[in-house]
């Protein structure tokens, strides 16, 4: 179960001008327990569908299907061509489960090509073995350019015979590019769901393929998703924990002036969280000229080295949100080594030195009256990153309703494709 | 040379309310610079001295001297035991001049472990082989937390006559733990410079040492960092790269409300800029209650599809810095296979896909009135990356200037330092 530790927001510890009266969070979350009722009554609407994503067993079922049939290829690498909400949920996972560095040691690797950078591209392709390679191409039209692009590169290195079996798309149940042209291949597809946004996808094929095919539990990352739905949906609102982070937010936002939030894991292994978090706070809220928090994702205790000064002294517009993992899967112990002016360290578990310095910043960051709360997992593994991710998508649809933006569109990038697109058309 | 576009920062783009008077900026930049020679006068002064660095052509030698006898051991791996200043201008280097992707590819491998996860670095360790790695230890005083406890780990994988072989260090010419440590177990030293902070530092043995164990030609970053000091040097105010730079991000601040400052490379190789950027300006500038930009960072096109609708439609409170590449080392071309709704994507090169991105962003954030600006490398190589420290470097010291702060202490970060030391040294 996830704890939520939100002492260091309140006036008591950091006084009235940037903190929050307990009485004053707490009925803000009462008079706002309705949205949370709107939200679950709204489960079959465009949007507000990703609740329900943690539903579906027979997808789970087919998606652990083909990952099995997949095994007699041997893969050395899955390459997943997708960008933004089918890229950053993926990533998410991967790490969250296996950590940042299970390339370096597992096969089949997951690669995911989010971007279009011409060296980088170069070398990925002269670099692996594209004959060891499946390929997921991820966008529901098939007219998103960084995967479209990517895809034929990767399709120019196959004869046209070996198409079906080293691709396979991730695309609208029904119409696109991609639907077409796997139709005319003979190309297995999945579905991006019709009713959920790429931000809210991470729970459907766009994620779970790519997270199955690398030996990820994907059913115990659904069990974690439903338990955190649960919790949502039983808790009293001054308990409930997506209420109680969409209302401190919102609050220091608008009664603070804390303008941005920063989500800081004190684990490796959800540093890519806090980008995913990145994007669904950003492009769900990012919607009005006055209000709504600007994300950042920094990660402890390596950031102490780099942003903590500003954290600590600078403009205190800031809400930080530390992530922490109570245990960890494997945690060296240092042995007696170090001279005496260090000598604290000795017989020390890392966890216990993270632990501390994660408690060092925290508490210093109250004592200069800088707003903070904590969410520990028990652990990084497939329920707990399940259940973050309901927690935080939850989170933002309330936030929708409190900044009165609809969290589920992005109008503001459409101009910049535009000129993209005009560009590109008209040079030969 | 690098080129700086400043169009969608001035009125005449965006508006009086969030854009700049060209007269304005030139007549700032005119008060401003005397700063510039009192930053050159201050050369040998604590701080100031960063302008030094790529003088140091002995230093340059010694580590060429170095690396050339160090290949004989035919290192699969250099691993860097540093954090903040000691890890981010390095990485900044490794991925400019060598890009994301070289540790899958090239030996020896560049691994730079700035942080102290238990799984990360269990997994580390039980991955790599450490006998055929060099470690790099850098800590000025030896005290640092993070590099240490990972130096404790290291070191324990070693007999004591395998020591001398397998770690050198970068610390304090005279004194601290490291500078003890050595002399006792015979270790080869480099030297941290005495009058350089840490987040200035990429230029001396700090960043430079391991970038020439992987093979980068560090004269050429010298140079490269000459060229645009004697640029800065010589150039009238109002068209010195460096102060314009910094006026710009000054008034946007002080002005017009942008205390943001949002580093968006389109360039993969350049994303790891951004970050050492983020440390340089954080702690070189945050510490004023009041005024100062908190830095960000975003890749193109990737951050297009997660942070775009935000910083074209939500709080207009961001000053964007995008930097592009002219040109790139390889550069893949799509064929002819996408079908004709996208077939505009045919024959094109991906970094024409890039360039037509990246200005299709620019334009359609100075069409919604969003500040931002534009610095060109001609492409990246250890030349650009060179001024582009430099330029960076000095526009920050100028920052310090105008928003009257100490730009080369870090007071602020003491305090969570102490409560992690208390913490540990009380459990048992």
């Amino acid at each position: 179960m996830l704890k939520l530790n939100t002492q260091n927001i309140l006036k008591t510890k950091i006084g009235p001008e940037n903190g929050i009266a307990e009485s004053d969070l707490c009925s803000f979350c009462k008079a706002n327990g309705k949205s949370v009722k709107k939200i679950f009554d709204s489960k079959n609407q465009a949007g507000y569908a990703f609740l329900t994503l943690p539903d579906d067993n027979d997808l789970a079922k087919k998606i652990e299907k083909f990952a099995a049939e997949q095994k007699k290829n041997k893969w050395e690498n899955i390459v997943v061509l997708g960008i933004g909400g089918s890229a950053l949920g993926l990533i998410a996972l991967r790490e969250a489960v296996l950590g940042p560095l299970y390339n370096l040691y597992s096969k089949p690797r997951l690669f995911v090509l989010d971007n279009i950078d011409p060296f980088y591209t170069a070398n990925f392709f002269s670099t692996i073995d594209v004959h060891k390679s499946l390929f997921i191409v991820i966008s529901k039209s098939g007219t998103t350019v960084e995967p479209m692009a990517l895809y034929a590169i990767a399709r120019g290195k196959f004869k046209q015979s070996d198409v079906k079996k080293h691709f396979v798309f991730v695309t609208d149940p029904e119409e696109g590019l991609l639907r077409d042209i796997a139709k005319k291949d003979n190309i297995s597809t999945f579905e991006v769901p019709q009713k959920v946004g790429g931000r809210f996808s991470v729970l459907s094929a766009v994620g779970l393929l790519p997270a199955a095919l690398i030996g990820i539990d994907i059913k115990a990352i659904f069990d974690g998703a439903k338990k955190m739905r649960g919790q949502i949906g039983k808790s009293s609102p001054e308990k409930n924990p997506a209420l109680l982070l969409a209302a401190t937010q919102y609050l220091m936002d608008i009664k603070k002036g804390k303008c941005m939030t920063v989500m800081m894991p004190y684990s490796s292994s959800l540093y890519r969280t806090a980008d995913w978090y990145r994007q669904l706070l950003a492009e769900s809220i990012g919607k009005n000229e006055k209000t709504g928090p600007t994300p950042l994702k920094a990660l402890g205790t390596t950031d102490q080295h780099s942003q903590l000064q500003l954290y600590t002294e600078g403009p205190n517009n800031k809400l930080i949100i530390f992530l922490t993992s109570a245990t960890f899967a494997k945690d060296p112990k240092i042995g007696n080594v170090l001279p005496k002016e260090i000598g604290y360290l000795n017989g020390k578990k890392l966890s216990e030195i993270l632990a501390a310095a994660h408690a060092g910043t925290a508490g210093s960051l109250a004592a200069a009256k800088r707003p903070n709360l904590t969410i520990e997992v028990p652990t990084c593994d497939e329920e707990n990153i399940g259940a973050l991710i309901m927690l935080f998508e939850f989170q933002v649809a309330l936030l929708g309703f409190m900044y009165k933006v609809n969290a589920f569109d992005q109008p503001g990038v459409e101009h910049g494709k535009k000129i993209t697109k005009s560009l590109l058309s008209k040079t030969k």
